[in-house]
């Protein structure tokens, strides 16, 4: 990943939305696909201010070889936004040749002319016909353009945190996003 | 409280188990209880070491009526403890005065005199038939001892999050805590 800090291998990961887009499962499943699967040290946070009220939801994962002291985001080496909201909150709080990854559809306004776009919720649709396996598809993008964590590892937590019966349609969502990523 | 910092309000809560216990999803709940429905600032994090591929869990969360600058419990106001290891690798880290919770029937060895002994898994089993309610029974139990968050916002809180078709049995979960609280 171009964007992550050499020196201590610490990599910063913010996943914003809307209520009910599933941000902090999302951020839970990355977090364990790091920790449990990759076999890396991984601290998940939700802040929730204000905001929460209005309905915003955001996760923020750092991923690192050695101990995290800080389990803060400050500057992310990565976004994925899946609300206008979100990418006009947050866009600003990217590091220097950080990744932005927005849902083409949903976020019109862009403050960045190498933005990701990737219509990310049309794809958990078309899918998998649930909008729900939205936070899957972006885990997909996210790990398909970053290998911030192995593909293995993000399969292996993904099948882990579905609910039974459901452990094909998020397979499929995951593949959906690796895809799009390749585009 | 008896044990809330009088100057900022700030209440740190630590809630740890095993993998499956439902730790984190307890946290988000606690978080989002004092957030939306009780008009407070939350922060919640999972930290994921080489102990989460043991199967360990565990879930805090920063709760205050201002601005929360760090996320990281150091020393817990509170902390619940659904496993014996649990208790072992945490109940040092509790402030002094501070509150220890644990499951009577998992945790047999207790650091101090004043722990307040709840058979937790056992009351979700006898209450709802479902060990997997054990989380929602911790969160009466320390909901009823602490009032760190309000009755209201935790009920509204646990019924927001509870999956379609398990409303009933997480509120009367959440009861057969608070009463065990006034035991």
């Amino acid at each position: 990943m171009a964007t992550r800090d050499k020196k201590n291998d610490r990599v910063e990961i913010r996943l914003a939305g809307e209520g009910g887009q599933g941000m902090i499962l999302a951020g839970i499943i990355l977090a364990e696909a790091a920790a449990i699967y990759d076999n890396k040290n991984a601290v998940q946070t939700q802040s929730y201010g204000p905001e929460a009220r209005g309905g915003a939801s955001r996760a923020e994962v750092v991923i690192a070889n050695g101990e995290i002291d800080h389990p803060e985001v400050l500057l992310a080496d990565a976004l994925v936004a899946l609300s206008q909201e979100a990418c006009d909150k947050y866009a600003n709080n990217l590091k220097k040749g950080g990744l932005l990854i927005v849902d083409e559809e949903k976020v019109k306004r862009v403050p960045t002319t190498d933005a990701v776009r990737i219509p990310i919720t049309r794809l958990a649709l078309e899918t998998t016909e649930r909008i729900i396996t939205a936070n899957v598809v972006a885990l997909g993008a996210l790990v398909g353009l970053t290998h911030v964590v192995s593909k293995d590892a993000i399969q292996k937590a993904v099948a882990a945190r579905a609910p039974k019966g459901t452990e094909e349609m998020n397979r499929k969502a995951l593949e959906a996003g690796f895809e799009a990523a390749k585009r």
